[in-house]
């Protein structure tokens, strides 16, 4: 018998617009697996490594941009979540996370999976809800759906996220012999309503008799999907008002007229002579580039940072005002408010800009074979409409030189963790037909190779697989590239490759060693497939480290000169 | 530049008898690295996936009975200890799990590597510990030297368990050229000593009144390790007093005087009709036979449980007593005090046992190939001098069907989660140079498969692989074998097997299907090895459940005989 709060609950879900559902195997869970199971307009997929089934579930939902709900069997399932978990709240997407648990009076009594699950997510959920510990009364069912309804509410709310659902549950687990789930046609449902959030015209007037004075208005694009009407807007803003704006590659700014290649030379004091802004605007979420991170705290700028709601965050340390608006409101509001800016900072940044840009290619031609320019080829005949998903450390590092993208840029900035590079990858695919091209590591793709561990089709889904046999961004860094320990320690030396992985599951695999090797591969790299597709390029740690310093020193004297 | 609060506390641990960290790459968590590398008296070892490297510390300590550190970096590579951790606390483990943080004034600033880590593992620890955000005065040293001691002693106090160490650290990470680390010879350093808990004399009074009543005593032996002590003392509890004495294979009771088939009766009510105590005495953790647990709820029996300190657990729901002592002291008090019980009930328990014990060899030799009988005849050859480690799920059930065995018997009860089975037994190869067996079904087995990837060896590492290609567990549960979602979302069919991972760990492999091939690996399967050694058993879900019901049959038609 499956219990009627239980279908409830499957039933407020698929009303309130929950599409799809990853369920991991278990016996506690058994009502929630069947009952979504068995909803028509839900979408079920079963992931056994819990760990690996939240990031698939969080990429899904980063494309869905609606939530995700999750379904585990009781005990240390719910911590296996936890990396996702914690991803999800910092990069505000939307996941419901659905844990069976034993009912109260059997936690930690030697029975069974069993741990303290109620509110285990701690400060990294927006919300914790618990289910009535059984079903007795008429309040106890009002109880589950409202909570239901309000843990949906609170994920899809500015700024999304996170939000948990514990649900004890007894047996039995099972229906009955011949027994059919029935979904009510009403379940009980409150919707919370769209809203927006407008400045106060105080605060409007605040701003205009500060913007008069401001001359070099430096725009920061934190990481945000793609988004054509800021873009639109941001243009006509640089064309019309000299306003500069500077985006990472998962600011996903994908125009000629924002400055993208600013990590070539925001590091060196020399070229930043003229580039200070007095204002610092920024929305999105977070920055990768250190170089630009560091040099906007050595400013004297005053900095604004628009978002709707939340805790704003001071990345920069000069955080002066929060601006509690959408920003294409307050950027639309600023083209007819903003005097032109100065022409010579609109210059220092664009001049530096174009110059990267016409002689990186250039640079990454002639130098010997190495990820850096190995990744540059691989991507440059990757189609435009596709998505790229980026693994944490050198990947990202890589794909941020090498400026913006005509491709939608994904990684996992909100922890900035390898923990789950491959399967939020592997959840982007579910979602979409166009191509979803991994760039990723060694550590980043051994670490989460559970991501492939399923029986769904992924025939959309390439990876370029940079394996230098450890974690390169040591030898990178000046400190442990100095210690005896770096091999063991800090790289992790390992030797495997992606061959057997493909194999044993069923993906292509070709492994390249030079630049003719890899132009080979590139032919039908991208082309339709029934399976996944590997491309394996094997560098040297070593070598990679010189490269990339002979690059950048190319860069930098062609940007003195 | 090393800080030399983090030098204290690396030889704090050397002081206070941490000989054994794991460590996983970060540059957070650099200094750390290098302090605990450079100490003579400590060995590192480095595991990539933070997942297992919790596990494998988990493993060890489990064997070395004594704290094992973990290091990792911050973010969300402290989230994937949390399996491990949980399983820790359940299961009385020492860890101590050290977080390197970023200073508190960078989290969740959108800026590199963070979560909220201090405090995140909750209730699953014994305490939670905080560094200084900085050292800038006498005060702040003194701190970090005393929750140093503080996380120490407790992770080592009865019951013992993870301690959560957070330390945040700002640059610079690495010490400057030719800089040197100079270990204090005299860290600060508190020990706890070490007492006894003895019950008073009042206490003992109220037993020995209780006692004359008691005719049929019945002692449950939780998880434990081996304990020749206890296991003496019960053995002539039994010859002298008929004190019956019932022990999981967890409870390691390498005698013929226990009771260790009763998972073949006690769920057949018509067997059971003499077996009710009337008094129930438990020591250790927990217990796996469901069949065990439902029965001795069903009696009316008085339950007195022994444990030194820590929550009682009502396992049976019949607790009416704690007795705060050690099981040792209690039943040497015991041996003195308690009149002889009754003897039908005393063989009524050990004649269903050793119907069991000659009945079942005959029946597991007669029946189908199926790795129920495959697991049994694997495990007769083995060594005695030797460790078994046994994953959740059905592993764990075979073998305690299976009876007493002569090797330590260890499985993730805590939890009962499939998620760390083979890094637990990971771990365990690095602490002896005996034989490790571990068993394991094919969702345990690559779930955890990131255990295997690191770089030291484990040529005592044996594998029994029971592959059925799925969650056969489920198909043995009556409620979801009756489901048409059986085979997605319940079994969830996969169809690996382990050559691949064998061939690209470096790992000796071989498969059997039949009884033929089995015997004829098992002829070198446990000798000496350079490399461990996987054995995969594959077998048909259907057949083994089908297997599994004629086995019982037999049994419990030869019971009622």
């Amino acid at each position: 018998m499956i219990l009627s709060h239980i279908i409830e609950l499957v039933a407020i879900c698929a009303k309130k617009g929950i599409k799809n559902v990853i369920l991991s195997p278990g016996s506690r869970c058994a009502p929630l697996t069947l009952a979504f199971a068995r909803h028509p307009d839900i979408h079920t997929r079963t992931i056994s490594d819990e760990r690996s089934a939240a990031f698939i579930a969080l990429g899904m939902a980063q494309q869905l941009e609606e939530p995700v709900a999750l379904v585990c069997t009781s005990g240390s399932a719910a911590l296996n979540y936890f990396p996702a978990v914690a991803e999800a709240f910092f990069q505000q997407i939307p996941l419901l996370l659905i844990t069976a648990d034993r009912p109260n009076e059997w936690i930690d009594q030697y029975d069974g999976q069993t741990i303290f699950q109620e509110g285990v997510y701690g400060k990294h959920v927006k919300g914790s809800f618990q289910f009535p510990n059984s079903i007795g009364t008429e309040d106890d069912s009002w109880l589950a759906a409202r909570v239901s309804n309000e843990a949906i509410n609170l994920s899809k709310q500015y700024p999304c996220g996170p939000v948990h659902l514990n649900i004890p549950l007894k047996e039995p687990f099972y229906p009955t012999e011949g027994e059919s789930i029935h979904f009510p046609g009403k379940p009980r449902v409150f919707n919370q309503l769209s809203s927006k959030v407008l400045l106060s015209d105080e605060s409007f007037a605040k701003l205009k008799s500060r913007l008069g004075a401001v001359k070099r208005m430096l725009v920061i694009v934190g990481q945000q999907r793609p988004n054509p009407e800021i873009q639109n807007l941001l243009n006509s803003l640089s064309d019309t008002h000299q306003v500069v704006f500077v985006s990472d590659c998962i600011g996903n700014m994908q125009s000629d007229k924002s400055i993208t290649f600013h990590d070539h030379w925001l590091g060196i004091p020399q070229l930043n002579s003229n580039l200070a802004p007095d204002l610092i605007i920024s929305f999105g979420k977070s920055i990768i580039s250190k170089a630009l991170k560091l040099f906007l705290r050595s400013t004297k700028a005053s900095h604004w940072h628009i978002q709707e709601d939340g805790n704003a965050k001071d990345t920069f340390q000069r955080l002066t005002r929060i601006l509690p608006t959408h920003p294409m409101v307050f950027f639309k509001w600023l083209s007819g408010n903003l005097q032109p800016q100065n022409l010579e900072f609109y210059q220092a940044w664009h001049s530096l800009e174009l110059k990267v840009k016409n002689k990186l290619p250039m640079v990454l031609n002639q130098v010997d074979f190495g990820e850096y320019s190995a990744l540059h080829a691989a991507l440059q005949t990757s189609p435009k409409q596709a998505k790229i998903h980026v693994a944490n450390s050198m990947s990202v590092r890589y794909l941020n030189f090498l400026g913006a993208r005509e491709q939608e840029v994904c990684c996992n900035r909100g922890t900035s963790g390898i923990d789950g590079s491959s399967s939020t990858a592997v959840g982007c695919t579910f979602t979409t037909k166009e191509l979803v091209t991994l760039v990723t590591g060694d550590m980043a793709f051994f670490y989460d190779r559970n991501a492939f561990w399923h029986n769904y089709a992924m025939p959309n889904l390439r990876i370029i697989l940079l394996n230098n046999h450890a974690g390169g961004i040591f030898r990178i860094i000046k400190g442990p590239s100095e210690q005896p320990e770096l091999e063991e320690f800090f790289e992790t030396k390992q030797k495997l490759s992606a061959q057997h992985l493909a194999t044993e599951f069923g993906f292509f695999y070709t492994k390249v060693v030079n630049s003719e090797e890899l132009d080979a591969s590139l032919v039908d790299f991208y082309q339709e497939s029934l399976h996944p597709k590997i491309l394996e390029i094997e560098t040297e740690s070593e070598l990679n480290t010189s490269i990339l310093k002979a690059i950048k020193d190319q860069i930098s004297n062609s940007l003195m000169e």
